[in-house]
């Protein structure tokens, strides 16, 4: 498998190293993703129709399936010197610990104040916002990654930044939302008055704390009722994966420095940003037939939109005032267990992904949050990191892995990745230390009953 | 000034270019830093007395006045492979936002999850501890960035660890105390019932929040109690300048790439850990005469033991079971006030910074935390980095001396030390934005009552 020339802890590109073109997966691929349906006539959205709630040049990025790369305006390169190339990291410590034979790397995308790799996306929606002559962007944030992340861009740029957050993360997580107030943004809890669907969901649910498919059409509303504003999203749409390309693509170069080829390939899945952008490349030559690897995406049990959702077309918030996508979904009314930490609480997943898995390019395995917690902590005591809970469920499934390894004997090796650090989640590491995190994994009669509210498309 | 080769954002070493050797700066110094006295005899403290408290190899480096060199141990070169070489970036955004010709480059100590510079002698004296067969470690914390640190080394090492956290900090950084549990550390908020000290300070003061001196009392009474245990310090011992000293010969090396010399050196200090291991190559250089450079030291105004305090032997701790140590002080009772944020709340000052400043080899200045704050916010929001109140105090004099370049027009190079980021203090943050955050400066009546209780020596 390649050269043996020694590999670092840490294998760090050089700034010119940065990409200077995202891959666009959707040219290579053979089924497209199905275009996104206007809500109100079931027709494909046009540009014009879009360009409503997203700005023109990300429209453009949205419905582009033909262009396999797309430069990466210098402003944003800028930025991205900021904080990437990001480290690709050999854990050397963890496979030691674990005793197995498999090579263990993995991508981390957590050293920058965002936490995550929500940044690579955040600056570019940003930038063409800012491009566009617009005065602001709205969003919605659950965990408050993005939300931090669209906070940091919109500062560096002077654009004005909405947050509607989700209001149980907003009071469980207040120093999250200070971080957005100290890069400029108003963070407003949601479902709030400030919005008429807002108003709609307290009558209705006058308890709610809220979710992610709420704060969406919240943040929907005020961009389209706003002139000079438009929305942006951080996860599941097309330009969102695109962008998060740079993740495979400095990972791929990095690991070809040292001709090392993956076997197997692990990320989480909420949305679906990081674990597409990690895998473009490597899904690029899986598609073209060049290469092929194992590829993983990993949910959690509590929100299984892959292993138990229903491929079809859904709204992709609770309002319903977004369009319609193709997707795995559990119903767009579907909203994890408050028991469940941390991210990846989202009904559906990106419509790239949810074709890429359906023509059966990739596999997906869902994960209990306690077993989710216990290799988080492993993870941090060995490879000195403390992991964000999303992460976690990918570091979970490469242990799993490499331990299947030491059954086998076999050296594989294995990528997988950090997509950010849970300093901002020590409620949830606290509830796993006191014995009080629980598991919630829903019955087939309950998600049978949103899947039944799936809306009648085709 | 060197070559005009483009400096890139950020200058990464390769790992096979952390330093093999620890710098001793007590080696150049003709004035060497007073030895440290038995608080019952007032002799100097033999190396035998010493070991009662600390493991031997650090009882070796504490006396070390000789040696230039210190070798670096392979096992703590590969610890130190997980996070460091750090980066040194060049802040173009902030130049530029400050439209200075000033050149301005930090050393970013945060990217780890301890968050600071404090992990680089952490893992040093866990693993002379763990080579020496001990059992675990003692320690106190503060604002709890040295007590994660020493939990991370120890639970890499398998040493049991115990902290001793200042009340005030345990209670207002829940989540800070949680990081340690993650790595398996036990923390108790001091004063507590746990150590004699603690009783009689609690019998004494019934509500107090506690405060460093404190801590470190019970610390040592622990180690020196228990079979297998010996105490570790954060800061202000020679020995954890000599660990630091990797990152002053890291910067350098990262400078001398480019060939780039810096005119000022700008660190925050508390208790000098960070400011003596950054400027560390570099005071070499100026005491054997080969180069100069303006130093300057950062302190709060409300805890400012260079700018105001006494060149004095002190108690290192409020029980006075430490040794005492000539340094500039304020006494071992000060407390700053609960208006001051973050750590730099030390009484004292490292005995050799002490000593090069009382040479007038370096400079200090002592800053208010609203104008901190400012700068912090500022920095945050153009370079990307939400840094740490601590850090925050070199932010505000590096941009002080940049915009006095301004208007010079002088293209002077300043480096300064980001040791860490500020994500467990979103709470002073908070207070900041709501103008809550008030500046305390003591009144020379205050100091004089704590300095005319200094221990009569010499």
């Amino acid at each position: 498998m390649g050269s043996e020339k020694k590999i670092p802890y840490k294998i760090y590109l050089d700034e010119t190293e940065i990409p200077q073109y995202w891959y666009n997966v959707r040219a290579d691929m053979k089924n497209k993703p199905a275009p996104l349906l206007n809500p109100g006539t079931l027709q494909p959205m046009t540009a014009e129709e879009l360009s409503g709630v997203f700005c023109e040049e990300l429209v453009a990025q949205e419905l582009d399936n033909e262009n396999a790369f797309i430069e990466i305006p210098k402003e944003i390169r800028n930025f991205y010197k900021m904080y990437r190339p990001s480290p690709l990291v050999r854990a050397y410590c963890l496979e030691e610990k674990l005793g197995t034979p498999a090579k263990i790397y993995y991508k981390f995308e957590g050293n920058n104040t965002s936490g995550s790799h929500k940044l690579n996306s955040a600056i570019a929606q940003a930038y063409y916002a800012k491009k566009q002559g617009l005065k602001g962007v709205t969003t919605e944030t659950g965990a408050g990654q993005w939300g931090t992340a669209l906070s940091m861009a919109c500062a560096y740029l002077e654009l004005d930044c909405k947050v509607y957050m989700v209001k149980v993360s907003y009071e469980q997580k207040p120093f999250r939302r200070e971080v957005m107030r100290v890069y400029g943004a108003s963070v407003t809890p949601s479902p709030s008055e400030t919005t008429q669907i807002g108003k709609k969901i307290l009558a209705e649910h006058p308890g709610t704390t809220g979710s992610l498919g709420c704060a969406i059409s919240e943040a929907v509303e005020v961009a389209v009722s706003n002139p000079g504003y438009r929305y942006v999203l951080g996860s599941v749409l097309n330009q969102v994966l695109l962008h998060q390309s740079v993740i495979g693509l400095e990972t791929k170069a990095a690991l070809d420095k040292y001709g090392v080829v993956p076997d197997i390939i692990i990320g989480c899945a909420g949305g679906g940003s990081n674990l597409g952008g990690l895998i473009a490349p490597f899904m690029g030559e899986k598609l073209r037939g060049e290469k092929d690897y194992r590829i993983i995406a990993v949910e959690p049990a509590s929100c299984p939109s892959f292993t138990r959702g229903k491929f079809a077309y859904d709204f992709a918030d609770t309002g319903m005032v977004c369009p319609l996508a193709k997707m795995y979904t559990l119903g767009s009314d579907f909203i994890p267990s408050a028991n469940h930490a941390g991210g990846l609480r989202y009904h559906g997943m990106s419509p790239v992904l949810s074709q890429l898995y359906d023509d059966g390019l990739m596999e997906a395995v869902s994960v209990k949050q306690t077993d989710v917690f216990e290799a988080a902590e492993l993870f941090a005591r060995v490879e000195g990191i403390l992991p964000a809970p999303e992460s976690s469920h990918a570091i979970r499934v490469a242990i799993d892995e490499a331990l299947k390894c030491k059954e086998t004997g076999e050296e594989k090796t294995i990528v997988f990745g950090l997509t950010g650090t849970g300093y901002f989640d020590m409620v949830a590491y606290e509830k796993f230390h006191e014995h009080q995190m629980e598991d919630y994994i829903p019955t087939d009669e309950e998600l049978a009953k949103y899947a039944a509210k799936l809306p009648k498309v085709e």
